[in-house]
């Protein structure tokens, strides 16, 4: 990797680390000058504009996210052991990935109301996702492991809500029981995926 | 009311919809001050403090909560009826109170790394809220609605689920379905409540 690209993508790990705690609209580039030591010229350098800061973060996140749960659950056999595998690594990823909260959770808040480049890179990546979900349920059905009539959209919004719930619960109300909570209830989604 | 009690609700509610549109975090006494008319120093002698007026607005929107969706539970008698009720409420709420998404779950993200009084009074509110749905369940099976060995706590967490997916689908993705896809969620959770 180049120097300017090694130099641009230590600057991101470490705006993904600010932004974890304080979110995306909290970052600035003076802020990141502090957090790195580096000027904020030098910063700017490599970001243009607090946009560009954000949506760099974003896809960071997003390709943390890919290489730590997508691709070991691609990985693992099609149908019910990847959709195990995609949970428990990506349940895993979010207790331990930020030193503050889910990135892409506060993001959500935070950008629903402010149209623009950041908003769109979000959101385009929550389709990929979700499309992801559904695509490995889907699998699952052809292997038949789940039942033939399954709404696999329908999986892939219940298990974003088991996340967020997680997330909410271990975050927000320190829940040193959200892990259990959340693993149950996938355990039932599972079930109620499987029976006819 | 008295008029400066007027005055100041008229000031929080105004803040509540600010707040739901920039966060608690990017409401600012100056902006406040631009949107409602008032002068800053009008703003300070309510609010003494930018986190005074964001406790203000977290109380406010948990009465509002109360009012338009507590209240109509408790009314509706005990068991499954009152937690369907419940149910509706919250969501057509979430769907309606707010100018942009639910200032609760902002909150949630924007305060989970920040200790003090804003945080502590969110998260008292949230307890009580999870403590609310819990016993609105344990109700249900005091009635026999649900079945006897129901973890309602579980069922708590998950409705949070829910509720969380709901906002996430309806706010950020602009998911016309977001409703159908929560009530569906919900129905399969109120047939696991009941079924042995």
């Amino acid at each position: 990797m180049p120097k300017g690209a090694q130099t641009r993508r230590a600057i991101v790990d470490d705006a993904v680390q600010v932004a974890s705690k304080v979110g995306l609209n909290g970052l600035t580039i003076g802020q990141l000058a502090t957090h790195t030591g580096m000027s904020k010229s030098g910063l700017f350098a490599h970001f243009q504009s607090k946009e560009a800061l954000q949506v760099g973060v974003l896809e960071r996140t997003r390709e943390w996210f890919v290489a730590d749960v997508m691709a070991p659950a691609l990985a693992a056999p099609r149908g019910e052991p990847r959709l195990q595998v995609l949970y428990e690594r990506w349940r895993n990823w979010v207790d331990h990935a930020f030193d503050g909260g889910c990135v892409l959770v506060a993001a959500a808040s935070e950008l629903d109301d402010t149209p623009g480049m950041v908003r769109d890179s979000l959101v385009r990546m929550e389709f990929d996702l979700h499309e992801s979900i559904a695509t490995v349920a889907a699998g699952a059905v052809r292997e038949g492991h789940f039942r033939a009539d399954l709404d696999v959209e329908q999986l892939a919004f219940e298990l974003r809500g088991i996340m967020l719930a997680h997330h909410h619960a271990a975050r927000l109300l320190r829940d040193a029981g959200a892990g259990e909570r959340a693993d149950q209830a996938f355990a039932a989604l599972l079930s109620r995926a499987r029976s006819a």
